[in-house]
């Protein structure tokens, strides 16, 4: 095991404190700021780094899924938003509105997409004349804006980047599909980009999105037990089709509406990260969307031979497609050490002159803190033991996770779990009021309902039979 | 060569009407439509594809330059832009104001960044503490705003993507010449990706960004003899380290204000490259920012064998990297043929069975029209020819681009060569009044201060010593 390391004492208890560690974690390894504006944030180049890893794995999976990429304004007239009624219900209150223009007051006032179907919806009308110009399946990577009263970087900001996939099909068998394609493709993700398990299914509708006949999601459990949305596939029926025309020509001959869907993940899925895997000494990231995969510290860097041939391992490295970085700056290892740990790098390797000699490095792995000798150079070792870190930062999580999914039957059980950090899965009859008596009592909402049978099993609330087992949690 | 292709009569003539014939081009290709909001435009999935290649050429060479990426907020304070005195002159007339968010009036006015020095300024100046921390050199991909009366999709747009570089140096001939580096790569790009010839050089004080100590521009030709200004690149001095309190402690322990330096591309880029290379049957597009380079057209798709064979093709340039299209769809290969053609795809070829009987494949130049037949699967022999047509377009742009500059010793001359569609090399004493006496006259302006020496000329307007010479076009 590696020395403790000095940066812990300068980050909150994560037993103790967890919203305040993550906050120093976040501010401290340069992943992100405060903005100037209330709620906003800039992710730095550390942070948006992470990103860039998230937008190209989504891309590959959203390319094999039939999806191109296009850009959509970032402007609606307000009209646009009234047109579905529960769109604007549910969204109205947290737009930012744009009133003047060009020294000019505007005719009418434009918002800022808070998420982007009404002007989407509004151009697929335009483009879709016949079934031959369906399926529609486009992504778009904007920037969206919701005023949220509390934020928090990543979790919660007014300002936040994300994707938004948006689709029209000929047939609601075929738009189903496609809403449950994107899910699967989320928790594809998920689990094998950022090692976190999730739990995917259906929203109540008390959770559902605005203006959806049916939204999924995908849950994912933080280290302090509560749960974070971490991403959603909605169907939207013909909702948004018939409030804006969107009609196309059918095989049959008759003009039909079609069936819509949307789909999204934002820089939130970077909070989940953080909240996910990280420990005392900072972050964890995992190596398929780690900025820097492996980090070389040269040791008694000024010693002849060493910068050199860590400089050539550094080649090799990247030359085999990795991410490295070599840490050349005037300080000690020990301080490199320490400053890396927290920053999540994946992988840390140290050459020192004796190291050089023997044909061997030392290398360290930051989710277990375990240290191994390999031989000098040794790229297709490193490019394996990636592979086992990322694979064991899933299987650790998922056990961690699966062990923390408590039964209840109860008010008092369900809140005695969720009190003890758990995910809870309780039986429900269906109404609205139960799930709001469990909100009010334990202050957790109903996360998503599961697979689990129902049968024989009473509501947790008012005891009639259960419709459906709902996971409930406290939740970001 | 080709038979006449079929769009040619649906898109306006190229020499009598070349604004129509942009517009036909860019909505039959469906690179982009209009949006709802004036000024807005939606840049559908085949334009957006080109965006992404432009990013990822600029991404690799910007990392070589140092810059890492990040994020902003979109949101910049009123009160921000006021800070740097020319900077707001410059931009206050054209931004968008957010007075009212989350239902209520705010407190301050936002502005939506038309460029985002100020608030990249004021957190740099929280960032940077010693010279150890310098230079910063940051690049944003983002969405800005502006609000403009005449507009044009990718000309001129109130809405439009780019990418804004911004760095912080510890000393002025650092800073400068950090902002020459970066003027070379956009030549550099401009040249060997989008295959433009490009004039780079020092912008007159009456050009230059509302802000900057000095602005160099790059200037392409468009087929109509007019100017775009394709990228700049600004020399900020301490103009925003003073505004926005930048200071660093230097080695000899004395607190300095930073150097900065600002550049820029945006989605104008695309509006070059069809200006600049397309022709009456529509788009031109290079290969190596061409959304498909290679388009496999089966012909007697029916017969047996074709298509499994046009589709190993496909597998098989698509293994090689290549970006290519199988066109299964059911309509006839001249009807292709002429679409294809329309969307400027580098290279077509052609499969039908007595080319397969014979090993060959037909293949199709789209910038020459020239056909020629390579052996069946050929794909070495494909990607030379992308090579060879990515060098040749530069090469044909720039022989036509040089025949096109014209040298004027007076306004008469300068009128007749803007009139003829060229662009004008005119002997300048520096003075504003005869910069502006030639807009005025030929509604050409001053586009860069050329290398040329300006020794015993005189000023095209007022006769006294020239001090320059300039270069002057109509521009978009």
């Amino acid at each position: 095991m590696a020395k403790g390391n000095q940066f812990v004492k300068e980050i909150a208890d994560i037993e103790q404190d967890f919203p305040q560690w993550y906050t120093d974690v976040i501010l401290k390894t340069q992943l992100v700021d405060y903005g100037p504006v209330k709620g906003t944030m800039v992710i730095r180049p550390y942070g948006y780094a992470i990103w860039e890893n998230i937008q190209s794995e989504l891309n590959k999976r959203f390319k094999k899924a039939g999806a191109k990429n296009a850009y959509f304004p970032l402007l609606i007239p307000e009209s646009y938003l009234k047109k579905e009624a529960e769109h604007v219900e549910g969204f109205a209150p947290e737009v930012a509105v744009v009133t003047h223009a060009g020294g000019a007051k505007l005719q009418e006032p434009l918002i800022i997409r808070p998420t982007s179907e009404t002007i989407i919806c509004d151009m697929y009308a335009k483009w879709m004349e016949s079934y031959r110009d369906l399926p529609i399946i486009i992504n778009q990577w904007a920037n969206v804006m919701r005023w949220e009263k509390t934020t928090r970087p990543f979790l919660r900001t007014s300002e936040f980047l994300w994707q938004e996939g948006h689709t029209v099909h000929a047939s609601h068998e075929e738009a189903e599909e496609k809403t449950q394609e994107m899910l699967n493709v989320y928790k594809d993700f998920a689990e094998n980009c950022l090692a976190i398990p999730v739990l995917t299914g259906r929203k109540t509708d008390k959770e559902k999105f605005a203006g959806a006949v049916a939204t999924y999601g995908m849950e994912a459990m933080m280290l302090d037990g509560k749960s974070l949305q971490a991403g959603t596939s909605h169907y939207l029926g013909q909702n948004f089709a018939k409030s804006f025309n969107m009609k196309f020509l059918d095989k049959d001959g008759a003009l039909k509406y079609g069936y819509s869907t949307s789909w999204g993940v934002s820089t939130r899925l970077i909070g989940a990260l953080i909240m996910a895997h990280g420990d005392q000494r900072g972050l964890v990231i995992p190596p398929v969307v780690a900025p820097i995969q492996v980090v070389i510290i040269p040791v008694c860097m000024h010693k002849e031979g060493v910068l050199e041939k860590a400089q050539e391992l550094c080649n090799m490295f990247e030359d085999a497609g990795l991410r490295v970085e070599l840490d050349k700056r005037d300080a000690t290892p020990g301080w490199k050490f320490n400053e890396w740990e927290m920053k999540g790098v994946p992988v840390r390797i140290e050459v020192g002159p004796r190291d050089i000699e023997n044909g061997k490095m030392m290398v360290m792995r930051r989710d277990t803190l375990v240290k191994q000798e390999y031989a000098l150079g040794d790229v297709d070792g490193i490019k394996e033991l990636l592979d086992v870190v990322q694979k064991e930062m899933l299987t650790k999580s998922r056990e961690r996770r699966d062990a923390k999914i408590k039964w209840a039957s109860n008010l008092e059980e369900i809140l005695e779990a969720v009190e003890t950090k758990n995910f809870v899965k309780a039986p429900w009859c269906g109404d609205r009021a139960c799930e709001d008596a469990i909100k009010e009592f334990s202050q957790a909402s109903a996360r998503i309902i599961s697979e689990d049978c129902a049968d024989n099993k009473n509501c947790a609330v008012c005891g009639k039979k259960a419709q459906k087992i709902v996971v409930f949690a406290r939740a970001y």
